[in-house]
């Protein structure tokens, strides 16, 4: 079962404001649902040109004050591009001051832009080196890339295969980038959604115990008579979507987004209901050696049982480290089951 | 032109009740559209795990009463897990079992939840020993395989190409294992339906001479108001979906799923009218040296004639070996004039 | 940033008409939008088998005539298949025939029917020898090739890795061939529209600097209440599909076909006139050091900006060669604007 990671909150690492800091420190300190599962300090796309110094420092200084405390993850994104070695000095320039100042705080690193698995296989090198240099444990840091280049996604079954080595944890979509490589446009105000590389990231992540995590939505507000408001809609659309194929969790852009993906990830109360009461009708029966069991005109045999355990367990997992938010979501009687339940087929 | 496979229909091969081969029974023994093209004798998920001795021997007793006079294959589902050397062994013995006392009878096995290319590589090896131990014909006990994990979807091309030894019969997607290994979800009661999978499986069974099956529907019966009915619309949907992109058959839990899928799967007397005619209108035309024709506005290439060729050709494959069911379909001028029509560009 | 080929014009290269080769001058003399971008002599599926050496023989003195002043590509497309070498020989005969004779003219060969990457190894050899046979400059005419068999579909990502060396030019896709080698139907008149495979060729043209061209669409007229009329909405939505997914251009059988795809594969004004203004926008605001700028509530960053850069540079393209279009369809106002941007991020 794959690590957590229902919300990939990107954070400008330094934006031209009084508090320079202010996105990274308000991720930092997120709590219940809008806390996300990674929290990814931005030090490539969101952050402009001249100020990529002082996002690196800001997130330095702010890793080394809240890292500790913090629930989630930590993975800021560096600079890289299959394209461009001056991208890929940065990089590396970038990676290893992570390391050397806040190695231990982090869990790994973005790396964006990558081209074909060899492409893959010099940022994991990269993490490796700085990872040996400056005395971490071998693997402890590791490394989520994006995929957003018509090469990686060629190449994508060989790149997540490099996952078997241990370094390479989680794969991530990013259309934008993807769309305006391959040419795609915008007809009656949609993008291309993509839906069968969605397919396939999903399957190539489960296929080597990687995370799988879908692109950003920047469709942050609508303004309909003169009113500016939330999207939540189309968000919430999205995410289903992304539920729906396995990915483990969606990129945020905005608070607002962490809550409902946070939300969206976490099995909804009717559902560990069905799935708890399905497991514990399939316990009974076996225990009276009925066999196979028919519930609510279902049969469930070892196939269906993985789906209705799937429930279970995301929300036990959630339940170790965010106690907070299975205690809002669930009633007490409801968890308790979830809880005591045996999920063994 | 692949073999006639547009029923796949397991039959759990021991249940609890007073006739533990009922359903087995009763599949070997369906006559006209109710015949699956290949039945399915479930030694796995279908049976409860206490009852998987009872179901090899019915299997076995079975097969050898009804084997001979079945005018499908009988192609019995044994155990099996990439991740499971338990269920490997299980496999390997059912495997061993049904070659040693039903090996003339049947036509393959089907071997589920294999992993990558080297696992299904296992399972061939395991039929070709047991083949050659029970003294029969090299290659005369085929394999199918359920593509229901990430790591076979990820390797489907090197497998499907495994099948240019011969042993290699038949893709079988097996979407409910699927979506849990991917963590897949239900929205708005609806599951994923893997779209771009179909069109893969398709493709590489095409491009290696395979059978191509989709994967069960399993919401047998619906109820309103009341009243439990059979559920024939939304299966009826899922078949057309599968055969618009070229499986060659449906999965069947049912006898009526076997009566609709056999349908669905066999060209509609309309389809059947208007493509003999497109050919005899070409034919007539190519012998007056007419040269290309435009037959109801659409211009009839070799392309377009390959199309109208497939009809004719899959009438023909149904009336060799189920002429019961052609000669209810189609009036007798009707397939008078698709048998014989020439077929050749 | 690929070449322009928004079109893929093929005409029958002879007909059983007064003048067989109508439809080839009609192409080759075309003007303004009706000019294809690249106009496909048809020697194979588009010609009747007995008019095949006509056909050659009108290319031959066609392209001789009017190949020069013809502002397009030629790409003439020659007889092929992966199962026949008969269609080979044909093939390498036809290539040997235009290379002798036009080779000046052509662009290269569009090769149909190709099979795995072994073939298309076959073809790109025919090329290059008869390219040095007759003395032209190595890699001076290219190959296309007619994606429509599951092999070649199977083998994709090998195949367009072909393109490194130069000579491999574009992927076509041919709907009609592949549904039939795949099996696939229609249901309520409609066909399978592949929507994976459109994906994937897209990625794979983009990771290998291909063109990529999408299927013919033949249902060119519709009769309604009497009245027989070109059906335009229709193949304006496959049109649509296709350049949302970043596919370079869509087949033509017609030059309304030409007209309706040269168009939409332009910009649309409003999109020409918002992209130009954000561009603008965002430069103004990195010569004012602002940073990361916000246009319409859309924050831009260095993937977005590349959307908005496609827009202009596909403007550009055009205008270098093809005035007449860019004239028609944008005021000079704005073509101005978008020639005279800055479009580095």
């Amino acid at each position: 079962m794959p690590r957590l990671c229902r919300t990939f909150q990107t954070a400008p690492a330094a934006v031209p404001r009084e508090d320079s800091a202010k996105y990274l420190r308000s991720g930092l300190t997120a709590e219940g649902f809008a806390l996300p599962d990674w929290l990814v300090p931005d030090l490539e796309d969101g952050t402009a040109p001249e100020m990529k110094d002082a996002a690196l420092e800001n997130t330095v200084e702010l890793l080394s004050e809240h890292g500790e405390a913090f629930a989630g993850e930590l993975w800021p994104r560096v600079q890289w591009g299959y394209d461009s070695e001056r991208a890929r000095d940065r990089g590396r320039e970038e990676i290893e001051t992570l390391v050397r100042e806040v190695g231990a705080e982090i869990d790994g690193v973005v790396v964006p832009k990558v081209g074909r698995a060899a492409d893959v296989r010099r940022a994991l090198d990269a993490v490796a080196e700085f990872e040996r240099t400056y005395g971490h444990d071998e693997g402890s840091i590791e490394l989520s890339i994006i995929v957003e280049t018509a090469r990686a996604v060629s190449d994508l079954s060989e790149i997540a295969r490099l996952g078997e080595d241990g370094r390479l944890a989680g794969l991530v979509f990013g259309p934008v980038d993807y769309t305006a490589e391959l040419g795609g446009r915008e007809f009656d105000g949609s993008r291309p959604t993509w839906p069968a590389l969605l397919e396939r990231l999903s399957n190539e992540a489960s296929a080597n115990d990687l995370v799988a995590v879908g692109g950003p939505f920047d469709q942050l507000f609508e303004e309909r008579a003169g009113v500016t408001f939330y999207n939540g809609d189309a968000y919430a659309d999205q995410v289903e979507r992304e539920a729906a194929v396995g990915l483990d969790g969606s990129w945020s852009l905005h608070p607002n987004q962490t809550e409902q993906a946070n939300r969206i990830h976490t099995p909804r109360p009717e559902e560990l209901r069905r799935d708890v009461g399905r497991i514990e009708a399939f316990q009974d029966a076996k225990s009276e050696g009925t066999g196979a069991v028919s519930v609510d005109g279902q049969m469930i045999d070892e196939a269906t049982f993985k789906n209705f355990a799937n429930t279970v367990e995301t929300v036990r997992r959630i339940h170790e480290t965010r106690p907070r938010q299975t205690d809002e979501r669930f009633d007490d009687a409801l968890l308790e089951r979830a809880l005591a339940l045996d999920t063994e087929w």
